[in-house]
């Protein structure tokens, strides 16, 4: 393994790469008998003005989280605007309020979670206002205010905000320009092409990770999503098959959770913008129920939406956000996307029951025998 | 509906029941267009000497939960024996622990929570026994000491120990004996046979929930279990089909969770015992893992255990002990049982995950990543 070296030219048809040390900027021709492209993904920075003064923070590797602990306990800053409402944006934000931070978010669309329907993205926004976050939606970051270089604020099309801390949550693109230069064909969203045995077509040639395009299953459609638990099989099956093995991929649901202070998150399967991208007929709905037996101590809140294929029941998606054991419920879902299953079908699984865990009929399916009526 | 009142006979070719006023003792022939038998189940109860002594108490109506309440807070007793180690045994201990009581737990078996394979059921012999509970195992309880009308203590076979209360978790039996005298067939443990519409077979008449067998969609065969979720999802079936309608109830795999002081445990489909029954030539392994990210507060210890069938791979059983958070994991086993998945279907399932949930790999992965190596 070569730390501090990195690739900067493919040739394909002589099996080798030029390797520059980044140290002294010394290249060398390395040759290959398989190569592995797994250069994960880039966030995104906006290109406005002071995007590079002193106090704006990326959230993308392990160096990045000890700057911002360093910053927090040592410049003890008091204002933090996060800009951007997805995962990253979300889990800084409960970060920062635990420290004591007056937090303001900005999204420029107008809900946070992108990945849940505006219907479920609306009770994750009012949660946010409850915590003491700042929400303002649908506004669009112009420029980063500085003074000396050093960040003092945002200015979006409708408002100035003062800060002393920024941090950029605005989702990555897959690093794949490298690999695109040299001819390995792209896909979704300009990841890199694999077949699902992670093979990007070039002979010797595979990509796995954040760089990597996938499959859905659900949609039948290639996709593109940057998770860990996603790279890490991909990552299994590329090495699998590097050493000679015959290992799949079959793909994703598009499952992802996340957590806001004491709110939880969880979402799998196709969104309605989706479904309807698909020219699917589908019927959804929202049930509201608790997450133990009403009377047990810790019960709360959940909410729970299903959406399906109308006339066969196909089930489709499931988004959940609710208080303290809601978010797993949402593998019943995923699971039950990966066996192809009808809203029926989610009616008769056979779920763990106890008063601490869940009501009788669990919350899913609650949902699902709501739902199969509209079917 | 009618309360206070009783049916004591069945006359099938008439279609009627004799009906028993429980207060005056006065009978009445009631027609019936169709007739469902929900009898539930009936805790058992010893025949040995004292059985019927004050400060014995079965745990099975909201009233007997009304009356140890009434007992525990007037009375204050010190010391209490639990027979049975199984859902109620185990819950009552902790009940009985929050408040204070020293408490043994008897069990005749070699294991509590019969339904666990022994190398699991160990893990939760161990935390009862770090709760503070003294557990005895394999001791088969002989008579019940009294003074006075009033128990003093339970002698086994193997010792005596003194107790103010014995709470009695000695399982249910499903009562069908009503139905059986009037030629209504039994299944599985004498409960009433049904088919999957919950028909008897004879014409008119139904029976659900704690009374009535099910079927288990792993072993394929007759099944009897009395739980709420089993017995909510055959009402709902039977009530259908009484209406007219066309539903069916396909079966169980076998779910069951349940929580002493801070410890989960969770079974879904076959145990050892079942699947050697069978006949089936199977592999399993336990893999010990945390709840969460290991670095993330609150993370703690998840054993699981997978049971597959050799040769196939296909999927047999799980089953969860650990920490807050391992218990509701049992419905990712429980659901791809219902879909017939292999082991190697697992590791492709796309499972939530965020630090606060899961590791990267969801503990029931990281048991089916070890299991199929075994495959």
């Amino acid at each position: 393994m070569k730390t501090g070296h990195e690739v900067v030219e493919i040739d394909c048809a002589e099996r080798r790469v030029l390797v520059r040390r980044l140290d002294n900027g010394s290249e060398l021709w390395e040759p290959y008998g398989q190569l592995l492209i797994a250069t994960g993904a880039v966030p995104f920075r906006p290109d406005i003005p002071n995007a590079q003064a002193t106090g704006i923070y990326g959230v993308h590797t392990l160096q990045d989280a000890a700057v911002l602990r360093r910053v927090l306990d040592e410049q003890r800053p008091k204002r933090g605007v996060i800009v951007g409402g997805g995962y990253i944006g979300l889990e800084m934000a409960e970060a920062l309020i635990r420290v004591g931070l007056e937090v303001t978010l900005v999204d420029r669309s107008e809900q946070v979670m992108g990945t849940l329907d505006p219907d479920m993205g609306t009770e994750v926004t009012e949660a946010l206002r409850c915590f003491g976050v700042e929400v303002h939606l649908g506004e669009t970051v112009k420029e980063f205010t500085a003074s000396g270089g050093v960040v003092t604020g945002i200015k979006t099309d409708q408002r100035t905000v003062a800060a002393d801390m920024v941090i950029l949550g605005m989702g990555v693109r897959p690093n794949s320009s490298l690999a695109s230069r040299y001819g390995i064909p792209l896909g979704e969203k300009d990841s890199i092409r694999v077949d699902n045995g992670m093979r990007t077509g070039i002979d010797g040639i595979w990509a796995a990770g954040d760089c990597a395009e996938t499959f859905h299953l659900v949609s039948r459609k290639p996709f593109y999503v940057a998770l860990g638990t996603v790279a890490n099989k991909q990552g299994r099956v590329a090495g699998l098959n590097i050493a000679g093995g015959e290992a799949v991929f079959p793909g994703v649901v598009g499952t992802a959770v996340t957590k806001v202070c004491n709110l939880e998150v969880a979402r799998t399967g196709l969104q309605e913008a989706e479904i309807a991208r698909l020219g699917l007929d589908y019927v959804s709905n929202i049930i509201t129920t608790t997450t133990r037996a009403g009377y047990y101590p810790g019960s709360g809140p959940i909410h729970v939406k299903l959406l399906a294929e109308k006339g066969t029941g196909r089930l489709l998606g499931g988004q959940i956000v609710g208080s303290e054991g809601s978010a797993k419920r949402i593998d019943i879902v995923a699971v039950s996307l990966h066996a192809g299953f009808t809203v029926e079908q989610l009616i008769d699984l056979d779920l763990a029951y106890a008063p601490p865990f869940s009501s009788v009929w669990d919350p899913v399916q609650i949902a699902a025998r709501e739902l199969v009526k509209l079917i």
